[in-house]
């Protein structure tokens, strides 16, 4: 497939994998790569170092375009910022703040610059500046959240800015990829997704937590503090809501914090922050990398194919033949030719 | 076109106007469904003489079928669905709770029912108790709303149930609808988009506010005290925010909460609350009801014969070249035919 994202990032998929802090590293990010999609490696908060070491790891794994992810609220952003451009990378992601400063370096050394957004504001804003694609990420993200909704955001963005625009958000199959696309996206961005993906270094229970969880299963918490996170529910998460809008609560609210995504990551599953999105509810297999890339690509293209009416008449044969369809249809046959009585007040 | 949700409205588009509490009336309803969707009374608070009025007044304008609302935490909900199986409506949907007591009556009087629902459990709960299809509702909508963004929600649900599914929250044109089909939906609810169509009796300064709203403009009041109301930023709102999550208040609040809606309604935008939803920030245009609908089809069908690489393309010259967009591929020729170069890093 070929879009002005894939032209861009110069890889196969217009995938990219969502950068996660203290998750997303060599081992994931170069099997995401390596697939064809856009692996990239999160360098929030950790030593530059490790950010040396893990481009490194991956380039063993892959010679395939490669991403790294910069919080800019990290007080050494301007130092990573820096060494980024002596690494082999050749896409930077930015979150958490403008990255106004290094933009013009990152260029100079020849590396695509896609900020996250939340507003066509923001989007506006980053096309000024030089970017060039923006991510548009949706509040049903894990992580670090805005407050748009996919479906309103990526339109407004695709309003306000000429650059491409992935989406962020909600995405985890084909239906969401074809979504994304439907609603002016040139790529879309996965982090939940490949969160339970076997390359994925996160402890087993972390996945398992994802993997069992249902749609209503996330929470927001830290709205209050202006750094609203969504999460799995779980006991950390019950205790953050209720201390987090008292004043007189703040060191305890600290101490809570603190490292609760490295608790999680490591498998305290109920004392740490279990980030993950909405479409944790919808995540319920394994897969590697690769799969989960082909996966989404063939069903959106299958879908892609089918016309409004037709595809309702997918959605309501995979509805009212949950099993014929797991086995025939969407392994390989065309929905699209597939006629189902379309029913009456009976359903 | 024909879907299990127009087969089973008996309308030839599937779309509903959202029930909007004080604003969707006999005109407004009336006027979506003449114009081949289903147009819904809201009944919420109303006088049970003011809604038979409204049926008989839309009976005047329509003779297709014609949808109530019913908000079940209304102390007046046994009377009013009783009421509504002696007057002549088609179909019912329902929000803030459970239909549960009042379903076998509304089935024994032909009804058609479909509850408002923001999870899968709560999807799956109202598949059990009979209902015929479900709406479900994402965050991004105006008035009251749940967690769940459409984009996770939807897909959610259509796993949970085999009834089919109407996605509301986010859709606001062609590229919504689609994408709410490409989730897994059969139909769309929108109610935000109907707010600015000529029909719809609110007031001008309303219709104004919604017109003139970015993205970003929307804001969830009365997330504390588990009644959360998506309305458009206004003095309103602020103090809303402001005194909300203090107990010490809550008489002030309840001043502040009483007659909001009624004052935004009849034309206090600062003042009042004034209910929209996200897409406020893509809905720039008044147009009739009819124009709105058979618009958002024509644009979703168009797009849905596109493979996904040339959904890709569509949106790189929507965002590229937008006035030669505007008045040569929107309005006619197949933008599936239309090539653009794929850019490089200058977009």
């Amino acid at each position: 497939m070929r879009t002005r994202v894939t032209e861009l990032l110069g890889v196969e998929a217009p995938i990219i994998q969502g950068a996660m802090a203290r998750i997303s590293d060599a081992r994931l990010a170069a099997a995401v790569s390596e697939a064809g999609g856009l692996g990239v490696i999160a360098c929030g908060g950790a030593p530059l170092d490790w950010v040396s070491e893990q481009v490194a790891e991956a380039r063993t794994m892959t010679d395939k375009p490669l991403g790294a992810n910069v919080m800019l609220m990290d007080p050494q952003a301007p130092e990573l910022a820096k060494l980024l451009c002596e690494l082999d990378i050749d896409v930077v992601t930015t979150g958490a703040g403008s990255p106004a400063e290094f933009i013009a370096m990152w260029k100079k050394a020849d590396i695509r610059v896609l900020p996250v957004v939340a507003s066509a504001t923001q989007a506006r804003r980053m096309e000024r500046l030089g970017a060039d694609a923006i991510i548009a990420e949706g509040t049903e993200s894990g992580g670090h959240v805005g407050e748009l909704a996919t479906m309103a955001l990526v339109p407004a963005v695709c309003n306000a800015v000429r650059i491409p625009v992935v989406a962020a958000g909600g995405v985890a199959d084909g239906r969401g990829m074809l979504a994304a696309f439907a609603l002016g996206a040139e790529g879309v961005q996965c982090g939940t997704r490949f969160l339970t993906v076997e390359e994925c270094t996160v402890a087993e229970a972390y996945k398992q937590k994802v993997l069992g969880a249902r749609d209503s299963d996330t929470i927001v918490t830290g709205r209050d503090s202006g750094h609203p996170v969504r999460c799995l529910k779980n006991r950390f998460a019950r205790e953050a809501r209720k201390i987090e809008s008292d004043p007189a609560r703040a060191a305890e609210r600290e101490h809570l914090y603190s490292g609760s995504l490295a608790r999680a990551v490591s498998g305290d599953v109920e004392g740490g922050s279990v980030m993950a999105g909405q479409v944790a509810g919808i995540v319920s297999e394994r897969k590697t990398a690769a799969d989960v890339i082909a996966g989404m690509t063939a069903e959106a293209e299958l879908l892609a194919t089918c016309s409004l009416e037709k595809l309702a008449t997918v959605n309501a044969l995979r509805n009212t033949q949950r099993d014929l369809l797991n086995t025939e249809v969407v392994q390989g046959s065309d929905p699209c030719t597939t006629h189902v009585p379309t029913g009456g007040s009976n359903g």
